[in-house]
């Protein structure tokens, strides 16, 4: 056997020559974990900043244990520990969609947690932390997935836990697996959860009467779940965008090389247009929409579509017959006059369920337009087709739409070409589109999110040897060495109406319009439509001079000082 | 202005920090060609190798001037150059689609013709030369494209140059702009078409009677243009399967993480197979079908898809409910019962046109059924109603179908779903579909394509200081140092019957059943099959110690002895 063939069936099971180096790369911690190559436990204190919202009254009303406790005051780091516990033993799970760094965030829970504490994995997610499907996570497992990408040394599962019954399961592998807390990693809905679940779990678990802490670590692509200076971003909205950032710029490079394409090109993110304004920032497009603006300025789908047609004939008459446009995912909703079509036709359709399945197909268009509003009919009347029949077709388990499902990509591809043809016939126009979306969330972490995750996960680990319950585990400063603080979840905690009845929630983060990000977009974006000046941002390095660059968004929103983070 | 500001300001017009500082990545130069920072031309000499294919008499009777001067026989490198030509203007076009490395290719030319030399690069393509589009290239622009991607210095186009008029055009150019040479850098078409353009000018264009010297350079990302040892691979494959293969370990990743997709993923490349199964030998997913063994095995559309609903069934019974399934862009025309059923469609259809024309589209599929032979009648009788509409709406300028548009992934997801109830509807199925394309064509290079294109045209410009025409440069023993070579094109040719005439083309590479990568990859799918044992190869480092891999399927076609790839 060849040594070439030995060495390829030495690369199967995680062992490309890029995730066996990544194993080995050095991960800097915190000043306050002290030496990286054997990082301690901090302990924590109150600081002044104490967190509320408008229905603050209410959450203390609903988590008494969890706002007694912690008095809504956010933690900061204090110095290493000076006893921290022992013999604890801590569940983790993911929760949600996979995010680059989750495998460093249980690495750095490992490492902080030490010999002295037995740390289990949950497989896969808040169903298995239900079933109870545990397992002791040693040391060489952790070699294993270091700053490596996926949750797949896990699993996960989107399981809200809401019962009566399934909290009291979650109680009951409590006590079955003799735990003395649980980190979920996880997003907005994730976090709510866990808020929850430490008020429930707060006494009255173990057979002393003390309960099991709760602490969450703040994971999502989308970068919906932010908070101000506490919380520059969730983790894996870095790589995710340099992963789209990087097919972004080959894309604009092709337009460029070949001389003849448009291409349009969704991205994921649902509602917010984090990914999106990053992406574009990244890459610099002709064309980027921001859905927060557009629900802003209340534009119509054909004012956003007659933009779109102007700048291709503008740059058609400078000779230039290519270009790219963005497009966050959630667009549809946030045109208000799609919002409100959207929203009598779950209407209509839910009244006259019976009589609407009754009729063929063909005939239902028809059938509804006589049961809108007048505006709203002649919307629809105005839209492609295929658009109509999916706007009537595809109602989810709570009769609403899917709006994931609808193709805008190439619903503005379509209106675009006819907007053109009105303009200026002579106007070449041959498009293609494109959705990224799951090649994102798995991918190997940048060394931001590898590092910011191994650190959270010390953060994490930290707070439940403080004793601590109900927090968010944050790292903030990432420009300036990194400092580990924690959010108390209930002072993030908003009441809002969902499936008919009030539910407590963190609320999405969406682009402020008077954000540092936006503003520079605004002021930048006629250049970059006027004439190519795109960047190709290429493939993310783990290596090399060019690794350690943090978003762009994070950085000007932050008021960082340059784009590289600096940890430790 | 913050410092923040001024650096992003700074980042536009392919000035992102991976660009700039790929910029001075410094590349390795064979040892032929002297010191890396200063690459000196070097002679040619004869080797015994002749090249010949069964239509060499006619190539010979067709190209007198080229094969009476090269004999078909292969050159190598044979020294520093003693004299190297002093005052040539030679002119450098891409042409077709684009590949990364290009750039490379004219900084190498640009180098070693040096200032003694001109070049002059022609904008957009063959279209460019035709109409005379050229202009001088400095060594500044050659210091603000090394190392990045995309074709967008020149641009490109897919003009073949093939009427008496067009060729005129070329004389006209080269007489109107004192040409000594013209590079052609291209796939087999447009290598085939530098063969005809090297006869075409071989004397008599310019006052004295001399010709034109015409060099071609070997590009594409399908990897069809390959030539046993002395043309391991094309360029731009590389970097092309690196993207894919990242996507593809990113998904795998996926997969694996949320636990219930399975993803079926169609691979840009044309009819050859050669990125599909370089693509699955980096990254092991469960099912990867190779369209040249589903002709050579004689395989049926439903064989195929029983063949992957098994595999679906079996992970399913093994508690793996995920996977990912690769395809190949070109398969539906290797299953030799489609072939047949498009074949004989586009007879019928261009036999009954105008009666097929008048029919209402819901009455065609009948029509056509009638006319059909019985086998393939029967067979479109199987096909989902939107295959069906697809097979018998789209036609091409020559009357053929348009195989590329086909969805072959979607149409694989729907027939598989269909073969699980049947053998098991309690098995869950939930597929997504991808195709990668766009994105692979512009990225930056890798180091093996920056090195390897750089080389290229220090090969190519020798070549024509050498006073060589009719050649395509090569590099050949690329893990052994590199050895500049030249391929006379006249001994690649032969006779195939295209638009209902004999033409000379360059022979597409297709995936050999008996070569080595394809022996290694069968020796590997069962166990594939059997349980995860993916690997996630993780974003291109261009620096760092996994920087250097060439790919494995080239590995191990060329008998390396290692992935590393070595020159200079």
């Amino acid at each position: 056997m060849s040594t070439l063939t030995d060495q390829l069936l030495k690369m199967e099971k995680h062992n490309s020559l890029f995730e066996s180096a990544v194993r080995a790369l050095p991960l800097p911690v915190c000043a306050a974990f002290g030496n990286a190559a054997n990082p301690q436990a901090v302990t924590f204190a109150n600081t002044s900043r104490i967190l509320s919202t408008q229905d603050s009254d209410s959450v203390a009303k609903s988590f008494p244990n969890s706002v007694g406790a912690s008095g809504n005051a956010v933690l900061a780091s204090a110095g290493a520990h000076p006893k921290a516990a022992q013999g604890k033993r801590v569940a983790v799970l993911f929760s949600g969609g996979p995010a680059a760094g989750g495998h460093n965030v249980v690495c750095g829970l490992k490492r902080v947690l030490g010999p002295g504490n037995t740390l289990l994995g949950v497989k896969p997610g808040p169903k298995g932390l239900i079933k109870g499907q545990l397992f002791e996570i040693r040391d060489a497992d952790i070699d294993g997935i270091l700053n490596t990408g996926g949750f797949d040394y896990l699993g996960t599962d989107r399981t809200k836990i809401k019962t009566d019954a399934q909290f009291n399961h979650v109680r009951d592998t409590c006590i079955n697996h003799k735990l003395d807390a649980i980190v979920v990693i996880g997003g907005d809905d994730s976090n709510t959860n866990a808020a929850v679940l430490a008020e429930f779990l707060f006494k009255d678990v173990k057979p002393d009467g003390s309960g099991v802490q709760v602490i969450g670590v703040p994971k999502t692509i989308d970068g919906d779940l932010q908070i101000g200076d506490l919380l520059p971003i969730s983790f894996g909205f870095d790589t995710a965008t340099k992963i789209y950032g990087e097919m972004v710029g080959n894309i604009l490079q092709d337009t460029r090389s070949s001389l003849k394409y448009w291409h349009f090109i969704k991205l994921m993110g649902r509602s917010a247009s984090h990914v999106t304004m990053e992406v574009a920032l990244q890459t610099k497009p002709a064309i980027t929409l921001i859905s927060e603006e557009v629900a802003a300025k209340r534009q119509s789908l054909s004012a956003i579509v007659n933009q779109i047609a102007q700048t291709v004939v503008a740059r058609a008459y400078q000779g230039i017959n290519h270009g790219v446009v963005l497009i966050p995912e959630g667009l549809i909703e946030f045109i208000p006059e799609m919002h409100d079509l959207i929203a009598e036709l779950n209407d209509v359709l839910a009244q006259n369920a019976a009589e609407f399945e009754a009729l063929h197909t063909q005939a239902r268009p028809m059938f509804v337009q006589n049961l809108l509003s007048a505006h709203n009919a002649a919307l629809l009347a105005s839209l492609p087709d295929y658009l109509v029949n999916m706007l009537l077709a595809e109602r989810d388990s709570h009769g609403n739409l899917q709006v994931s499902l609808i193709p805008t990509e190439q619903l503005l591809i379509d209106m675009t070409a006819r907007a053109i043809e009105d303009i200026d016939a002579q106007v070449p126009f041959s498009a293609h589109s494109h959705f990224l979306g799951y090649e994102g969330r798995c991918g190997a972490p940048t060394l931001f999110d590898a590092a910011y995750t191994y650190n959270l996960g010390l953060t994490a680990g930290s707070l439940i040897l403080d004793g601590r319950t109900g927090y968010m585990a944050t790292v903030t400063d990432l420009d300036q060495g990194g400092v580990p603080r924690a959010i108390p979840l209930t002072g993030l905690l908003n009441i809002e109406r969902r499936h008919g009845k009030d539910e407590f929630v963190i609320e999405k983060a969406l682009v402020k319009m008077d954000s540092p990000a936006m503003q520079y977009f605004v002021s930048r974006r006629a250049d970059w439509a006027a004439e190519d000046r795109f960047c190709s941002p290429g493939p993310r390095q783990l290596w090399g001079s060019v690794a350690n660059q943090m978003p762009m968004s994070v950085a000007l929103n932050s008021g960082a000082q340059s784009l590289m983070f600096r940890i430790g």
